[in-house]
């Protein structure tokens, strides 16, 4: 493997993905030291919170200053979904480094979560675009098209290939800067992974493609190896597993955060990732979610005995 | 693919590896329930007891009985542990058509599950596939030769995979009529057992090659999908996870049956198993395990949207 494939970029969705179930307000400050926290054990990308009306998903309330409070903390790429041009024009305002649109390939899933059909998010995505690219040079966010659902909707079941092939194809056309793939369901198994990844990678071009995962149903880790092996070096997690969607009825947890970690550094991949350091950033999550269930396997097993980091190993 | 390299044989464990570290003893009756159970959801085969000295572990004090009440269930490969030519020599008396051998490849954890160093359990195996042998014709059993710590040791950390190698060669060439690759304390990635079942598989030759996950640090099911990629179609699971190791501190459950044969079914894959009948069978270790803690997302999650069985999809 060479070097620059063993890189592996990490990205936090806890505080957008996680949080938007929990009907508890995470406090202001606790979202910050949760980002600062997790950027010191070192990832480096965060999804801080999402642009949609406070009135329908409360927890994000504190949009703007949880995004200003990232902004202050060196060394990280800040993130914030939207799922509209409502949503960018609050990031733009904010000078958001990178945007995460959202729609989904299941007619369906878009309908119940954005309430329009996808050629409606297509030509929202376009005037977003357009948007962005009037702002002044050094102003311009990173526009991230996510294609949600792409591995399976609760409400419609199967996904087609062709149909996430074909959405992929107007979101990079459309001017995204990268995509992202999401099992937001977790229906995705390693075989339909290869065959999704690849048919997104053909479309994509010279564009990054992430995944995001749910491990709704066991598979999570399994779907990240399969990514892994179709070229894939961007993932989505959240720490102890928290998150799921609202419109997605037993859609519970992203992969979890520190067990991906630890997978990827214990292939040899190079995440950046301190994993004590990381496992410690759960307490934050356990002092602000009382009785909520957090999920995560090398929390409760600890790391193996006389385990070398990869950053420490001889490369192979 | 052919249609050969879609079949998958799962063999659970759970009766073993799960029971024995449960305390309670799980009443006989009650055990052949649970495996009829899972024979009528389509599991073809069951490692059901392990012929280890009843004082060593209570919960097998019921062996015999155990492996005549499986044998009387038609259509089912019975399995059982031995740990050396003693307990070999119980199952040739009951007529256990598979026995499965055990030794670590870690000398430590040899030293530790069997009180032997590893050159005296093979010098056993010798002996016990001697014993085979003199046999009368169709009295004869498979003799399974098992390599525990494949993927790690919680005594030593790393193992290296030439001597998971070696000890594979030395197995087989004692006479194995399969070799089992076991990460006995779930220590595994996707990349490692890559390694792993490469070098095992070239030593093996035409013998069959299985593997035994365990899901102590959540890459389970990746590693099941890097081992079918090597080519491994046979794998040990236990239902609701049960499962660890006594001499292995944090060794916590083997990977879920029900999850495993999910994304195998969902990866179109042929495992003989009814997904719906093979969950209800989790019932039976409820009633008798009151209090433990059963795993498995797909037993919460439930089957996805309109999903269709793989032996009712039409062939790829």
């Amino acid at each position: 493997m060479t070097d620059a494939a063993r890189d592996v970029t990490l990205c936090e969705v806890g505080l957008r993905d996680g949080l938007q179930l929990v009907a508890q307000f995470f406090p202001t400050a606790e979202k910050l030291a949760w980002i600062a926290a997790e950027a010191a054990a070192g990832v480096p990308e965060f999804e801080v919170t999402s642009f949609v009306p406070p009135k329908l998903v409360p927890q994000f309330v504190d949009a703007e200053e949880v995004v200003r409070g990232a902004l202050a903390l060196p060394g990280i790429e800040v993130a914030a979904l939207i799922p509209n041009l409502k949503g960018a024009e609050r990031g733009f305002a904010l000078g958001v480094p990178k945007l995460d649109f959202v729609m989904s390939v299941s007619r369906t899933h878009n309908l119940k979560n954005v309430r329009r059909e996808r050629e409606e998010s297509l030509a929202d995505f376009r005037r977003i675009v357009q948007a962005r690219d009037a702002l002044p040079a050094g102003r311009r966010p990173k526009l991230i098209g996510g294609l949600s659902t792409a591995l399976g909707c609760s409400y419609e079941g199967r996904v087609a290939v062709d149909e996430v092939r074909r959405y992929a194809a107007e979101l990079a056309a459309a001017g995204a800067d990268e995509l992202t793939v999401a099992d937001t369901v977790g229906y995705g198994d390693p075989a339909q992974v290869r065959a999704v990844f690849k048919a997104v990678l053909a479309e994509a071009g010279a564009l990054p493609v992430g995944a995001h995962f749910h491990d709704t149903r066991g598979t999570g880790l399994a779907n990240v190896a399969a990514a892994l092996e179709c070229g894939v070096r961007r993932f989505d997690a959240s720490l102890a597993g928290l998150g799921g969607c609202p419109f997605a009825p037993g859609a519970t947890g992203n992969i979890v955060m520190d067990d991906l970690a630890f997978m990827l550094d214990s292939m040899g991949l190079r995440t950046g990732v301190d994993l004590e350091k990381l496992l410690a950033v759960r307490a934050i999550l356990e002092r602000n979610l009382a009785g909520a269930e957090l999920h995560g396997t090398l929390a409760r097993a600890g790391l193996p005995t006389n385990y070398v980091p990869a950053r420490l190993r001889a490369a192979a």
